[in-house]
């Protein structure tokens, strides 16, 4: 069970015959976020935790930046749910020592991202601790039905919002102390600021059949939805979205360009399948779902390319 | 700002005027838990942390312990609005190398939790990290009206529920080795069980003019509620709830039953204040609120008693 997806696999088991409460559980464990029902209309609720040295170093990020960054890597689990944030509850964890201005940094961030996302902060707690975390448990609602991880059908089309690979080479920029290369810039800060996702919501609401966010690498998330829909994918390298500079930065830095889109973390797009027929989605097809249960890459001249591993993944 | 409290008002200003979403905010920060409008029925809904090295210590006290306790902790603030607990997701931090039998401890202790307090675990995430952290957001529904800190007025009675200090006795006890004496253990398992409180939750809704749960110490945590509701209040020491054999080990650690019993923090009993002519209240009456906006505490002969500092904080 070294793993994070075998302990979550054991996690979600653990608690599927958990006391049932007046609080109706609609979605579980193991999604994007789970749904429940107060005694009005589904909400969404997600938690995501940016713990320093793990998720970030203080010398890589500002204060806001890193505050921006935690509502909208939460926020992103609700949209990942065609839904659209609400409310935050936000628990800080602070090395002592903290200097008061990078503390009306963080909450600065936090606050413009609360305005960005919609997610009104509604409340928190204080701690101090060995080193920086913040903890986002972000509230949404759906707009219309929450879509799932597993409605994935054979035949549907996968799409990507914005350009992939992005934020990981910013970051390899960055800890290679490049980030004056010509263009860097840019994917530094796709790396600092992750992508605020608004109006796609609708669109997913009205044609999608399976969304995620990809938070680990775009191939590991896509096995989630495939697992979760007991179907495979193929995805065409070809047509993987790349930002302008991103293929000459990588050769300069020595990364695989297909591998760094595919298994490279944090880009915080998202990802979903829509029948081939559904016209006019403002996203980019990267391949499409099969009925054989793998993942399948495609390089230019339709030969399967292997992967060392499909992306991040604690405790492993 | 190097205060907790400091910290958290300047938090409360930022966002008073924060982006109105279309879930209603009926109480925001400062209380022990936000109320908020998902479309229905108003949610209680908090946040706390359980951090090692600064909450807890792994030598004393076992994984199944520290889950249980963190879900307790965070449902504390549910029921000091005069709420149930419905619902909570859980961020885990864990260091490289936790085992995997105490991982499943941890779980089992969160279950158990989950049980008693009727919370139903609906998510959460999980992280590595370099210490053990337990971020736990809970839900919750009131039973009628949230009852916030800010009711209590001018001749209301003071109420606790069970006794005071139990719980930093029995961590006193622990760091100074002493927990095989006589009545010892009952006062660690004090600290390392904190109360599920069930039935009272009625009882607050009946009568309660204003709450709060006791996690800092029963003066500050009786503070905040005279701020919150400007009023002042008088506490009698003859008056505090003792458990047997209290006195006793106080003495053999040369520590003040008085002093400890208002300012050692992590009771997790609940402070309420009643009017005078409530009948039947099962807790114990401790003071009375009055107009003069101060906290006296008086000796057994009447005279006022000073402590240095009212009970735990962070960042001081």
């Amino acid at each position: 069970m070294h793993d994070e997806f075998a302990k979550i696999d054991w996690l979600k088991k653990r608690f599927e015959k958990g006391t049932v409460s007046f609080s109706e559980v609609i979605v579980g464990i193991g999604d994007d976020a789970a749904v429940i029902d107060f005694g009005g209309r589904p909400t969404i609720v997600t938690v995501d935790a940016q713990v320093e040295g793990v998720h970030f170093r203080r010398d890589l990020i500002s204060c806001r930046e890193l505050g921006r960054r935690a509502v909208i890597a939460a926020a992103s689990d609700v949209w990942a749910m065609a839904s659209t944030p609400s409310g935050a509850v936000i628990a800080l964890t602070l090395p002592n020592g903290f200097a008061d201005a990078d503390y009306r940094e963080l909450i600065e961030g936090i606050a413009e991202a609360s305005e960005l996302t919609g997610a009104r902060i509604i409340g928190g707690n204080l701690s101090h601790g060995h080193s920086l975390s913040i903890t986002t448990t972000v509230f949404g609602l759906p707009e219309a039905k929450p879509i799932m991880r597993s409605g994935a059908r054979p035949g549907d089309r996968i799409y990507v919002t914005g350009e992939l690979g992005g934020a990981a080479l910013g970051l390899a920029l960055l800890q290679a102390g490049a980030s004056d290369l010509e263009n860097a810039e840019s994917f530094v800060a796709r790396w600092r600021r992750p992508p605020v996702h608004g109006r796609i919501v609708q669109e997913l609401a009205r044609c999608a059949t399976s969304t995620i966010d990809i938070s680990d690498g775009c191939l590991q998330d896509l096995q989630h939805v495939c697992a979760a829909s007991g179907v495979g994918a193929v995805i065409y390298a070809k047509d993987l979205p790349k930002a302008p500079g991103y293929l000459k930065l990588c050769k300069t830095l020595d990364l695989d360009p297909v591998e760094l889109a595919l298994t490279g973390g944090e880009d915080y797009e998202l990802l979903f399948t829509a029948p081939a027929d559904a016209a006019g989605i403002p996203a980019t097809s990267i391949g499409e779902i099969v009925r054989a249960r793998e993942v399948q890459v495609l390089d230019d001249e339709g030969r399967p390319i292997q992967f060392d591993r499909p992306g991040y993944r604690h405790f492993s």
